[in-house]
């Protein structure tokens, strides 16, 4: 038998991208191929939600990439990859961010597209296929498109976006303003979390020039819940810069519902990043009205000033 | 009126880069883009033989890109780039490459396939966008696609080479192996070219690791015309290693007859280039069986090897 192929997001995995794998991973097999979806973290509460809700199976963790062959969806930069994933032979990607560091020997498929979710792409691939997508299918896309442009309310989200959501919508047979607000109510649970837990727990790493930037973001209902614990959470940021040698931190507090952001910064540069940001701290905090979207509203400037 | 966006394809342009610049481009205008094709170097008697077959002006030559808009087509990586393109906004990428090195702020609309050529690609995008392709445009897509793929005989074809040619043949009005018997002649008329422009005519540099490759590409049905001038090719090569820094220049005389190829180097590296193609070097001269492909046969093992 051959070596099975791993289809997989980033680490700390959001619900687009364990959602993406699963439904990618579903399309290969209709197709004859041996594809396994799996995840490169913990799933957040988001996402077990939408697993629950679905009957779905968690995929598996992978731990090691470094011998394996993976599909790469909802990420291309090696910061954000899977442990072993430079050693891996990297077969597709299908994304929508910008395009990373990730290179290859052979030509390989590459789909990305500025859409406000990979499942959005991955619902086109079905289409092309000739593959029909089931209820379930239907609710997994569904769900990464609703949780990453946040309701169809993210300035990320394309027409496209809301005719796929429409249809998927009407396949998996859900309203999408009320499964999406139980969605939200999900994404917006802090819980018990740690401050640390917090700014870790949906977080993406970048190699701006020679700088390592760590970009964490809370979208929540009650932003208070973590502002009213500045104090501690940026010594959970101080810790999490001096371990993993971050030149900068940020953690992105955005109200879902005032569709306004709030920025905590650690580390060095600050001028640099309230220049980027076109802002001004005081006590390690800014306000950024209008900002929803890390990928589309704080990544390019910062990736500018950095370089 | 805002900034025009240039579609162009990579330096040394062949005629799929030639031909997928001008595809690419009449398909943005039709959506109401203001985009012009463009070419990053001097075109070839093949693609001149093309563009006067199909009647249609030769794309202006961008000299610098630094301040420009750019959409690349049949290459993504920053050594193959028009002059300033690391200067230069990079909004669209349709390539049939290997993931190269560029990267961006923003996301962007990245298409790569592993297919025979770009113009198979667009031909995709002219039916995704439900633009319907003329014959003056099927007949320059049907030119990239028999050039890149040997009119079908690289082991780089694949089915949908073959179903997309067909195809465009109909709708250019032309029969696939006569025209691609035309083209093969062009390409392989070796003129009164020196052994100089023999190994720049059809080259690609590469960054392996800290290594700088160039690998020229003779395609030809007499082979012996270019051997027969080894010593003087060999002394060119040499000429070029010093003065553009090349750990290695390779020269693929690729015999379209019998379906393979004779590899001259000049430069370092030669046993390690020799482990890599599987081959012993005889007077800096090697033959390979069966290849036919830089692209799929040498660069990646090439790759491997150095990095």
């Amino acid at each position: 038998m051959s070596q099975p192929l791993y289809v997989i997001g980033h680490q700390q995995p959001d619900t687009d991208a364990v959602c993406s794998a699963l439904a990618y991973a579903w399309l290969k097999q209709s197709q004859e191929v041996d594809a396994v979806p799996a995840r490169a973290g913990e799933v957040n509460p988001e996402t077990q939600f939408v697993l629950n809700f679905w009957s779905v199976q968690t995929p598996p963790l992978l731990e090691d990439a470094a011998t394996e062959r993976l599909i790469l969806v909802d990420h291309n930069e090696y910061s954000q990859t899977v442990p072993g994933a430079r050693e891996a032979e990297i077969v597709e990607i299908v994304d929508h961010h910008r395009i990373g560091d990730v290179t290859t020997s052979n030509p390989i498929f590459f789909r990305n597209e500025p859409v406000g979710s990979t499942a959005t792409i991955l619902t086109h691939l079905y289409d092309e296929a000739d593959e029909p997508i089931d209820s379930e299918t239907a609710g997994l896309l569904l769900s990464g498109l609703l949780s990453d442009t946040v309701v169809l309310r993210s300035p990320t989200t394309t027409d496209t976006d809301r005719v796929v959501a429409e249809r998927l919508a009407e396949t998996a047979g859900v309203e999408i303003e009320t499964y999406g607000k139980d969605l939200l109510q999900q994404k917006s649970k802090l819980g018990n979390k740690s401050p640390r837990e917090m700014v870790l727990g949906d977080f993406k790493e970048f190699e701006f020039g020679s700088h390592h930037v760590g970009i964490g973001q809370v979208e929540t209902v009650t932003p208070e819940a973590v502002l009213e614990q500045q104090a501690v959470v940026l010594a959970a940021m101080d810790d999490i810069v001096d371990e993993r040698e971050f030149t900068t931190l940020l953690l992105l507090v955005t109200d879902l519902l005032d569709e306004d952001s709030t920025v905590l910064v650690a580390g060095d540069y600050t001028d640099t990043v309230a220049d980027a940001l076109d802002t001004t701290f005081t006590d390690q905090k800014a306000f950024l009205p209008g900002v929803m979207s890390r990928k589309k509203q704080v990544v390019p400037s910062l990736e500018d000033a950095f370089s």
